[in-house]
């Protein structure tokens, strides 16, 4: 699997790393301290790279996609901060997540002095309609949270699972692109098409996220296999397991609206691993990558070009 | 005491009201229907009249004043809901807090969405130099509740007295009237003045709010008097007790760092009620409102000037 595309924005990764880290400066210090420990936890800062892969294949100016790169990975890191409280995750990326070792009060705070950062960092731009994507991003995110929070858990309904995955995973990437491309001299057209971009590997990343949550092996994962439906939530593999097996006696528990206990959340799970519904899913994270593919044919014939292009198919390619 | 002042703006502030409560439109109804039930309960909207006030007088856009004063007094809403949770408030101004009737996950988004509509709403002005004002105020008001949460309590230091009430109350203040110049066509003197008019105004509310603490009745207050000091949270008129009485024996334990017992507490909030401190942090108060009085000579001669006049005196009327 070609990583190479990190290393085309690894300067400016370095130097976004720094700016998220200074937003704590001048705070308290056990804030502060609470900062490093998330920023120092992690990730693959994939969104930010995409934010500086598509800024700079359109030749926006440098200093901009870093300080927006810093505000995207801010807002994500915030909506996990509460994310993981909600949910009483005690590791995240294999590190022990803020709420497992602070008070729910500090984590809660610390969780809007993020999200204050980034609303800051993001007005930096300077970009009064970035700044209204930006925080319309934010509504959608949390609206969604809200909608699974209240929503009647093991109900089948596909659309419900779309709207899910484009509120908890492809509304940021979408606007990691195109406020990107909007920071740069490109027209109307090269911003809704990195829109589209953005949309269509953010879909793609949570598929596969729901395909590694019932494929993966327990290890990888840090979870036990097949969490999502045990927790009565559906995803895409097991809509085309049901479509398939509607005969399957604990499908039909499921097709009727009631929720599954544990025994059969098990079996269901088994089978949906070792059924075609997981190919079926990877093919359609597969359209939505080579939808993301074809927008980039229109793009400047450039380094960071083929990096969007390496960094779509590695998004895919995590399956392996 | 004079309210006309509310006058001048109660046909703005029913738009103001009705703008807030469309932020809610096109969310999740549960979310839709707690936006309703924290804007029922309503409040005086005093930050928002400040805003309307100031910005009528210096001749800013009546619709852009609408939509900041919904951001401004949105912001506070969000601050409030999450410092409820955080400090297990069970009522608010008589009526049940969020809190009460949600689950803690509940709050935490409907906080977080709040948040975020305030922030679209100020992206609306289409000023980004209104938005870094914002965001910075919001990072002020966080960074000065997790400051509250860590400090050690009954620690007497005048110096983080006055950081606490700004950070807490003066700040948003300073805000609503800054940024009401700001889409004025007033010049940097007017705005700098107006600042100096939300701050000044604010740092006074927050110490009458801290007097009625330990002078008021708790029928009124809705909670026991002397709360503050039995958290463990010192307040100015007990800063005016303490200088002028160093030998009593339970303003020795609070010098030397250490907290009161129930007892001890009580004792000392009869003690700081019934004397001069009271007045002595009224005076303080005073001369905060006087100074934002002294701006207002400055400003054009016209009905909301005299409206922020009589505003002034309200706040520091709240006493009687």
């Amino acid at each position: 699997m070609t990583t190479q595309f990190f290393n085309l924005v690894h300067e400016e990764i370095q130097k976004m790393e720094a700016l998220m880290r200074a937003q704590g400066d001048s705070s308290n210090p056990d804030l502060r301290a609470a900062l490093e420990l998330l920023l120092t936890a992690g990730g693959k800062r994939i969104r930010p790279t995409v934010t500086l892969l598509t800024g700079k294949m359109l030749g926006a100016p440098i200093d901009k996609l870093i300080t927006l790169g810093a505000a995207v990975e801010l807002l994500h890191t915030a909506t996990l901060v509460h994310d993981d409280l909600i949910d009483g995750a005690l590791l995240r990326r294999g590190s022990p997540t803020l709420n497992s070792q602070w008070s729910p009060s500090a984590t809660v705070l610390t969780g809007d002095f993020i999200f204050s950062r980034s609303a800051k960092l993001a007005a930096e731009t300077n970009s009064v309609e970035l700044m209204k994507i930006f925080t319309q991003t934010l509504t959608t995110i949390v609206n969604g949270e809200i909608t699974q929070l209240f929503s009647s858990r093991c109900q089948l309904n596909r659309e419900n699972y779309y709207q899910r995955i484009y509120a908890k995973t492809a509304s940021l990437f979408e606007t990691s692109t195109r406020t990107a491309a909007l920071l740069s001299p490109a027209g109307n057209q090269a911003i809704e098409e990195m829109r589209s971009y953005g949309y269509n590997i953010g879909m793609a990343f949570q598929i596969i996220d729901d395909i590694l949550d019932l494929n993966g092996e327990q290890a990888t994962l840090g979870k036990p296999v097949g969490s999502d439906l045990r927790q009565g939530i559906i995803t895409l593999p097991v809509y085309f397991y049901t479509d398939n097996h509607p005969d399957d006696e604990v499908v039909g528990r499921l097709i009727s609206g009631e929720c599954l206990d544990a025994e059969q959340a098990e079996y269901l799970v088994n089978c949906v691993r070792h059924s075609s519904a997981i190919s079926l899913a990877y093919d359609e994270a597969a359209r939505y990558i080579s939808k993301a593919q074809n927008v980039l044919d229109r793009q400047p014939d450039n380094p960071e070009r083929h990096g969007l292009a390496q960094l779509a198919n590695y998004i895919i390619e995590r399956r392996l």
